[in-house]
């Protein structure tokens, strides 16, 4: 592999701690959504359980940059702006607020998984092997709540229209 | 089905405004990115190949839309909120643009996948056949294009590491 190493791996720092910031913004926004749920028991369940693993995934990938020599304090455009994103989309949250929701958690979920297989791209390039093995696991699990996501979003909203004759929090969230 | 058939068809009618706006917006941003692409062929010729597909969904959702006898003049929330997004994101392609591009695009693309989901079930709940099919048709390009990223991603980035002690865009665009 012909790179300049010192060029990679001032690229690959970035992008570990772009996804250091994202995990901690993963934990706000989920955290706000989960306290937010009340009538949608499933949902606010399967969001709580990856608040833990988001929590995890943050330290996870804190070890690797201090590995690296690194720090994790400062906060990467990249993730600032999609924390603007996010915490727009939260506050718009309107009379469909349990679908939207959905729509940008899936979203979000995507960015995350594209950032980890990049991240193990790099890692495999740079012979970090312990990098790529933390990235596959937190991989699997943006994957499972991506597919958890899309096997219950339609469900959400059809729920969602079931109730929207009723009034208040009970359709919305 | 007991639903209030007035509420939902309101609902109904916001969503697919809310989709007309994103593929809108999504064409927009496919065609700046597919501009300054240089040393990316591949990647240039899918964009452009999506942004295609993307005006024909536009005017597919409108008919939809006129069907129903709503109007497109209407920009919602959801969608001005994912503009600033995207503006944003492509306001900041610093000297990894191509990474950028690439998870940025992939999270929008599941952005349009989850609102087309959605739609179907809720064009199913309301009876509306019509639609059913035409965004089923749309899903499934959204669905391709996520898939060819996936599938390149990493290729991208290992492209882009390998170039990045070259100069200028070769390596950034």
């Amino acid at each position: 592999m012909d790179i300049n190493r010192g060029v990679a791996e001032k690229h690959f720092m970035d992008w570990l701690r772009d996804a250091h910031a994202m995990e901690e913004q993963a934990e706000t926004m989920l955290t706000a959504t989960a306290s937010r749920l009340s009538h949608y028991p499933d949902v606010k369940a399967r969001i709580q359980e990856h608040v833990e693993e988001t929590r995890e995934q943050a330290r996870l990938l804190e070890t690797c940059i201090r590995r690296r020599g690194g720090s994790t304090s400062a906060l990467k455009d990249l993730t600032g702006r999609m924390m603007a994103a996010g915490q727009g989309v939260a506050g718009m949250f309107a009379s469909d607020e349990i679908v939207k929701a959905g729509l940008f958690s899936y979203a979000f979920e995507h960015f995350e998984i594209a950032s980890y297989r990049n991240l193990i791209e790099a890692a495999r390039i740079l012979g970090d092997q312990e990098t790529v093995e933390i990235c596959e696991r937190i991989l699997m699990e943006e994957q499972a709540m991506a597919d958890w996501l899309q096997h219950n979003m339609a469900g959400m909203t059809r729920v969602f229209l079931e109730r929207s004759d009723q009034s208040g929090a009970h359709a919305k969230r």
